[in-house]
C-alpha cells in the first residue's frame, strides 16, 4: 500500500549540506524562505506575516531504510527505533517544522515566498504541507 | 516531483465515517489503536506507555484537489487557503495528531498494537511516522 506526494514548493535555505544542520531549530538553524509553487498559491491565502505555522518537509536526502539509530548520533546511546526519536531517517522522512512567518511576497497566483525565522532544512528540501499551529499542539499535559 | 509513502501501519477506530468524525481530538475523539506491521517494529523499541508522541496520518479519504475552505464547514465565514487550517482537505492529506500512549502489546518482530488515548481519524486511517513530543512542539512563544 502506497500514495504519492505533490511536492508544493522548495525550501531556500544557506544550509547546503547534512553537516551544517542543526540537530532541531533552536539549536541555531538560520532562516529560510519557502517558495510555493504558482499552483499551489491558493493554498496560502490567509497567512499572514507573524503567524506561527507547523512546515512538513520532504527530507530527501535521508535513508528511509534504516529502522533504529543512537539518539542524536551518540554511540553511548543505546539504539532506539526511529519512531522515539527525531532523527529524520525513517521509513517516510517527514521533516516536522515549527516556524513563525516573518514576511511573505507574490500576488495571488503568482509563486509565493514566506520568509521564515529558522528552519534546520537543507536547501533544495521539498514542502509538503503548512498547518497553523493549535493550542492543542502547544499544550503541556 | 513526487516521491512514495509507505504505508507502515493502519488505524483501528470506532470511527468508521466522515460524518462521526471531530474535527479535533479534544472534542470527542475516542481512542484508538495503532496496528504497526510486523515489517516495521523496530522502528518503535524504545516508545513507551505514558509517552507523548505525534502521529502522522493518511487521510486517504481527503480531497487533494481543494485548496480553499470555509473554516469549520461554516459559509458565513469567508473562504480560507487550506494551508492556513486544519481542515484535511490540501494537496498532501496528512494528519497531525498529538495523542497519549496508553498500552504497547507484540513482542519485537510481530505486529505491534499501540493503544492511544484518543485519536480523530477514521477506521482503516494508514499511519506514516510517529515522533516523540519535542519541548520546542509545546513551546508557547
Amino acid at each position: 500500500m502506497t500514495a504519492e506526494l505533490r511536492f508544493v514548493g522548495l525550501v531556500e535555505s544557506s544550509l547546503a549540506g547534512k553537516d551544517e544542520a542543526p540537530k532541531q531549530a533552536d539549536e541555531g538553524a538560520p532562516p529560510a524562505t519557502l517558495r510555493i509553487a504558482a499552483e499551489y498559491t491558493a493554498c496560502c491565502e490567509g497567512l499572514h506575516a507573524g503567524d506561527e505555522v507547523l512546515v512538513l518537509t520532504w527530507l530527501d536526502r535521508a535513508d528511509r531504510d534504516v529502522q533504529a539509530v543512537h539518539p542524536r548520533g551518540d554511540t553511548s546511546r543505546p539504539l532506539t527505533g526511529v519512531f522515539a526519536t527525531r532523527a529524520p531517517v525513517r521509513p517516510n522522512p517527514i521533516g516536522l517544522h515549527r516556524v513563525e512567518i516573518v514576511a511573505i511576497s507574490g500576488a495571488p497566483g503568482e509563486p509565493r515566498a514566506l520568509r521564515v525565522d529558522a528552519l534546520e532544512a537543507l536547501d533544495g528540501t521539498p514542502i509538503l504541507d503548512l498547518k497553523p499551529v493549535l493550542a492543542s499542539d502547544a499544550r503541556v499535559r
